[in-house]
C-alpha cells in the first residue's frame, strides 16, 4: 500500500519554500501521496511567546537563515530573490487551498505562490497578485478568490491551524508520517523514506 | 592545500553529541583538520532572553529533539541513553580542552565526554566522572583535571565564548570554514564539503 505524507507548511515560511518546490516527483519517485496541509504559523508562534517570525526576532538567526536559504537554492538550484518584506502574510493563498483541497491544480498554485513569494520578491497576500497566479494556470481567478474569502474557507484554516498546534508542531515545513513527525526541509527525504517504508530513519 | 573547520561544541549540547562522533573520519576522509572549540551556549542563550535550553523552554521543541535525536542514532548506529537531567554542564570538561589545546587525546577525551552524557547518562560535569573518563584514556586525571580549573583555562573559555559569540553563533553545533557558518549537525558534511573545495554548497 502507498504510503501518505502530510505536508504542513505557512506561504511565508521560508524553508517551507524549499520543500515545496522539491516534495512532489520525491514523492512520486517513492509511490507516496502528498497532502498539502497549510496552516498558519503566527497563532504558533503565539502560543510560544513569539510576537514575530523567530528569524526576525533573534537576528543572529535571521542571518544565518538567509545564507543558508542561499546556499541551499543554488544546491538544489532553485531561484531566489530575497523578500524586501518577511514575513508576508499568506493567509490569503492559504484559505484558497483550504476552499480547494482536492483540486487539481493545488500543488501548481502552492508552488506558484511560493515562487511569486520567494523567487520574485511579490507580495502573495495581495489580491491581484493571486488573481494574477491563478489567471497563469488558466483558472477563473475570480470565483476561486471569492471561494477563499468564505466564511467557511476561514473556518477550515482555522481548524488546520488548531490541528497543527494539536498535533505537537512548532514549525514549518512539518511532515507527518502515520503520527511521525519530521521537522524542516532538511528532514524532507527522512519523511518520505519513512513513508515509503524503506527505512525507519 | 587542505582545508580546515572549527567546530563549535558545547558538550551540553545534543546534537553536538552527533556531530562530535562523526566529525574525525568524515573530515579525514577529505583531508579536513579539525579544530575542536568547546564554548559555553548558556551566555548565548542569556543573550537571547533564554534563561534555560530552548528544549526545556519550548516542550513541543524538547519533545521533537529527543524523538529526532533517537531516530537519528539508530541511522548513524550511535548508542543513546535519555539524560536524566538536560542539560548537564559542560564547564569542567570544556575547560580542560581549553587548558589543553594541541593535545593529541583532545578528541579522544571530547568522544569519552560526549558518550558519557549522551549514552550513559552519567553527571559529565561530575569530578569523579571526569576523571574516571582521563583514567581510561591512560591519563593522569588529576593534572589534567588542575590544570583545568587554573585561572588561564577559565580564561580561555571565556574569550572562546565571547568570540563564539562576536561570530554570530546562535547555537551548536556550529561549523565555521572560511567565516562561513554551516549550523546544525545536518550541516556537518556541507561543511566539510565547503573545507575541502569540493562544493560551493
Amino acid at each position: 500500500m502507498a504510503g501518505q505524507v502530510d505536508f504542513w507548511f505557512d506561504f511565508a515560511s521560508s524553508y517551507s519554500y524549499l520543500s515545496a518546490l522539491r516534495i512532489e516527483p520525491l514523492a512520486q519517485a517513492r509511490g507516496v501521496q502528498v497532502n498539502w496541509r497549510p496552516f498558519l504559523l503566527g497563532p504558533v508562534f503565539t502560543a510560544m511567546g513569539w510576537n514575530d517570525s523567530p528569524f526576525n526576532i533573534y537576528p543572529a538567526k535571521g542571518r544565518y537563515m538567509w545564507r543558508d536559504l542561499e546556499r541551499l537554492c543554488h544546491y538544489y538550484a532553485l531561484p531566489l530573490k530575497r523578500p524586501s518584506r518577511f514575513p508576508r502574510s499568506g493567509l490569503r493563498p492559504a484559505r484558497i487551498i483550504c476552499a480547494h483541497p482536492r483540486a487539481p491544480w493545488l500543488a501548481d498554485f502552492a508552488r506558484a505562490v511560493f515562487t511569486a513569494g520567494f523567487a520574485e520578491d511579490r507580495d502573495i497576500g495581495a489580491r491581484e497578485v493571486v488573481a494574477s497566479l491563478l489567471r497563469d494556470l488558466g483558472l477563473d481567478a475570480e470565483a476561486v478568490i471569492a471561494a477563499g474569502e468564505s466564511t467557511a474557507a476561514k473556518e477550515q484554516l482555522r481548524r488546520q491551524t488548531d490541528e497543527a498546534v494539536a498535533l505537537d508542531i512548532f514549525g514549518a515545513p512539518t511532515f507527518m508520517v502515520d503520527g511521525e513527525m519530521f521537522w524542516g526541509n532538511d528532514r524532507l527525504e527522512h519523511a518520505l523514506a519513512w513513508a515509503a517504508g524503506e527505512s525507519k530513519c
